[in-house]
């Protein structure tokens, strides 16, 4: 099975930016530890801040990998292009968010993404990704 | 470990309503199946289409329980006192879904439950619930 | 011909409530001429103030019942867990009101139930009940 | 008895747009058999696309006949001017309309008709004007 | 004089959740204490979580007793049912809250309840049910 | 000087019309009263129920007449049309309305028609179109 | 007969702000005027900036004058407390504006005070004021 | 081919109203030109200030020509009904306008005609309209 | 105890405005019927139509008085800066109304003040000021 | 002439993209036709997923080309950016859409290019290209 | 240069309210180091509770002073008379807060003020003010 | 001190794009005389029209510079991603416009920068810069 993991916006500062709510890991000691436990499972990595690119990420596997785990971060709530590349494709993508975005700022709560994916999982820590390529495990 | 599943109003027709699209599976089958692949876990299960009786059984687990899985079904988008409920026991709840509610009817697209729950999953078929079982499992 | 006449919350309390409008006739009444007229049709009737019950019932007779003739007073206007019930089951459903609820506060010109009935009849007294059972003979 | 029976614009389509859906009955046909059930009924009929002439019609009848039937399409839903013929005039006013409305459109679902009539019937077919019939003669 | 004070969802956990914020005293005990200070008035108490059990509770005491005093919850902010409830009987209803609501989330600061209650009186803590009962006394 | 006023639905019907309220007197009775006080000023008067009409009046004196006095009843709050007439024509427009509309529903606060005439009198009863011939008698 | 004009905030510029538009004729000027023209009236006059001594008086002229002229500027988009000064006393109350408030931005088409006006005259400059003294004489 | 062009209200002023800003020209003159142009296709032309006019050459012409090229003015904004007989008859329909309405007021951005429309073409002056025959030829 | 009462716009005109409704009693009669009642309690009174003069007022005791009781009338609804003086000051504020405000217009729905407000009480006539000075003895 | 046709997000996939609706036919080969076919016009083309490089190539040809053909897919309905673009250069740009955008989601009726576009064409297919061109010719 | 600052409510308390958050420093402490500062500039200063009194002092001045420094505390959310007031007068006016308003409740991020103001400055403590008279200064 | 300025899309064309009101300057040549008046501080200069690209650079200075003066342009009212990105370095960020926005498009008068920058600096045309460097100096 092949699983692409694209990250949006302000991602790459995990593991630095507030560490005292986000932990000292960065998402690449992360993804080292998920790669380990699903060694049968390729994982790909891809994280950009620029929408356009993540389109392009997404037009690029969107034809070929089993399935795609994304968390668009801000672009969730206000890209409809995002939402379109999603939709043009034919692998699945599963939205995904670390924190609960349901407990933060009202314009948080509104995805364009959700109704385009096959499924969200939103508010478990890194763990957030883990239950993603579960459910693709176990489609 | 200790996990309550709960499931609000309608959910009770599963296997028999709308087969061809949610199947022939009632819910107690799919439990029977979770117990097994979880037997280390302790499962209950309830089941009530009154809004009241669900409150009360929040309040009987959400003291000794270490995890509630909870598909509000309707009683999602309309009960604040469901929500108040969550917050007000000490046991975590996980909000689970069948389906990808974000892609029906926009009054579905609001849960008072969300934010007073710990994470969301939803559109997975009958693997939400699993997905959640996982979740309290590596938190 | 099989039909159940269902009424919702404080519904019990017609002929004691507000007599001046209402008249002193209560339900029971009116349910017993309406049996002698069309005595060829079984009509069984129902009331309950709790939403979840009311879904009970439609549960029960949802898949058996020719029809059912829904006033579910307030609830028309705040329960989703109703209107999920009706969709769920196979018996059609007429939603009945007896004042012209157009005339009155804003929160009760939108109803939940309207968009899963076959049809609405509202304004005409004691009398929408017999036109829903008109409606289903007449179908 | 006196019933004046009013269909608004795109009414006089019936039996021609859309057979599929709506059948090969045209109104005149429906009409016919209207008149031959309620034989001792006077029932007058009238159609228009033009929102004025609809309500000179009203005018003319308001203060004569014992009840107007309105379908009045798509001005249900824009004329503020037809709501207040129907409040100017003595004759009461049953809103009724072949499809269940509520089922459609958002911009359907609001009616400024409904307010200054006796009742509404919704989505019983051509049946609606016979039960709005019935109405007028139970009052 | 003969008083109902009727407790709402969650309302039973009064002494247990979040003694930090709440103290440690439970409704029983504080109702001990107002029944003592106000021996010449019969005060009956009742609490559920359903919210048809509260609508069955003012139809049985909403024609003989006093004085409602309605502490409603959650149900404050989404029922309709419950509002024409206190509608429809004759004994008026006086609406508390411990907490200021005004001070929380938005969706609480509008009531269903006030419109047909006789007055509010919203922050005081316990202190709110006594001023009720003075104001009922001093009517 | 050259002035028509314009009545638009439903306004035929005044002095016949709710005559507890308007009196029973009728336009014409008053337009006489209007003609002879102002014999210096010639008064057309024009009345109809069909939108398309009045816009056809207007076209017709709105390049030769020196004033306008409009009553448009409900088309005030729903015709566009009307306004882009009056906008596309030389002619000043007043208008005018008997009743206080401000007093009235919501939905006849807004008028499409007051940013493109010159002018609004409201709430004056018969009066407010001598005060509108006034104002341009005086401008 | 005992006329009092009031003028609102900013109206003491009159004849000094934007002369272009409003002219170099200063509210005084145009009063004399007035009070010539209608020499058999008591006309007295009274501006202020300050809310509340609008509000004194009306208080102070509101049991005793046959009319008030009131153009109460800015007020009048928010000053609930003005209408309700109107609402209180027994002198009816003719609201005014120089200019068309509805050509000019949103927030000025709404009026607490029209609801509790006898009328409203907008749009006729100073002729407004002398268009309202009309009104009143001819009540 | 067949094409008829439908003009709505106010549009029978072309050439007269604000000639600035339109020119000279009036539709009639622009319509030979057009004729010339397409010589091989039947050009019919049709227009009125009466809303339900409209519907009736909607109807008169939808099952037999080949398209109608629609500027149906204010009534683009306003007219559900317009938009029910574009529904209801067989032969495409594309909406023109002369100006771009996008850059005028905010209820002319809405169109209840787009959705039931073919396509729309919006501000490229008279030239809209043979933009819009030039899409019916090359479909 | 020193406790100061405010009364803001229109109050000063209880027992004079519609004394059918407010009855004959003015403010000062009932003060004075208070500071018997409660005698070791020092009542201040302060009225003033003037929002800044409140707002002084407030100012003045608001670091010395144990408590305020403040009917601020219409500014309720309106003012901000009535909000920001009560948060600026130490003593606590309790909001009362005479009538029931939530059985008004809606715009009487939202208080600026409530949030700041130790509490709210409303709807118990003149006793609501009894109530709140109960509430601070009580506290 | 010289014409830049701009494609925008996820248009680069036309051709292989849900190819039942959309045909085989890739933007390129359509390129070539209308290459072609207005051979005396020099087409230029630019296609990107990155709403700033959009921006820039408007920079780079808004002062020296003649047209700009633009389809900025979802940045049409979200970016403010691109809309502030074509209002600083000089070329003008006609919006098109190769669907009925009016057809579709309603948050892609807003336009936010429209107000500073020339004009807009909708819902032609690949033709909408070729009207846009045909509307800079005769222009 | 000749300057005027005015305070609007309740900043009459700064140094006295919440010193942990607003410091010691009354505002006439700082203002006596703004004129040492730029003691070549005439800086005069007025506060006041009084929205009334602010449009008074803004009239006095608007016509002799270079610049006016305005933080009118909470009247910025509600009124539209002294916005009205800034656009009457010649003096160009800042808009300054101490706080950052964007960071506060959502009815402080709209201002009446900012649309008739120079420019807005917000969020600098005390130092706002003395941005604004650079940027007079600098003009 | 180290302080970076970035300007968002199209403030590479301040110069060229309307010279009438902008002037001839570009920012180029306006940085300069900034670098002159404050050589003491290091002044770094960055531009770009994509998104991603401005929070890349964000990223980069955020952890270094002693303050960021940020023009987003049309970001500032869409991007949601660039107030992340401000949240989550250590850097502060001023907000500033060299126009007034709140007298433009009401689209503009929302920031999602505003809640997350230390102040914002609005109107003052290029000044704006300078100000938010005295800010930062000041601080």
């Amino acid at each position: 099975m092949n699983i692409l993991i694209i990250n949006g916006p302000n991602l790459n500062l995990l593991g630095v930016r507030e560490p005292d709510t986000y932990g000292n890991q960065s998402f690449d000691d992360y993804l080292f530890i998920l790669q380990e436990k699903y060694s049968k499972t390729k994982i790909d990595y891809f994280q950009s801040n620029i929408e356009g690119e993540i389109i392009n990420k997404i037009h690029e596997f969107g034809f070929s990998a089993d399935g795609i785990v994304l968390n668009a971060g801000a672009y969730t709530h206000t890209s409809v292009a995002l939402a379109d590349a999603i939709s043009a494709v034919e692998t699945p993508v599963i939205e995904v968010h670390i924190s609960n975005v349901y407990k933060r700022e009202k314009f948080r709560h509104h995805s364009f993404l959700s109704p385009v994916c096959r499924g969200v999982i939103s508010g478990f820590g890194m763990n957030s990704y883990r239950l993603a390529i579960e459910a693709f495990l176990n489609y």
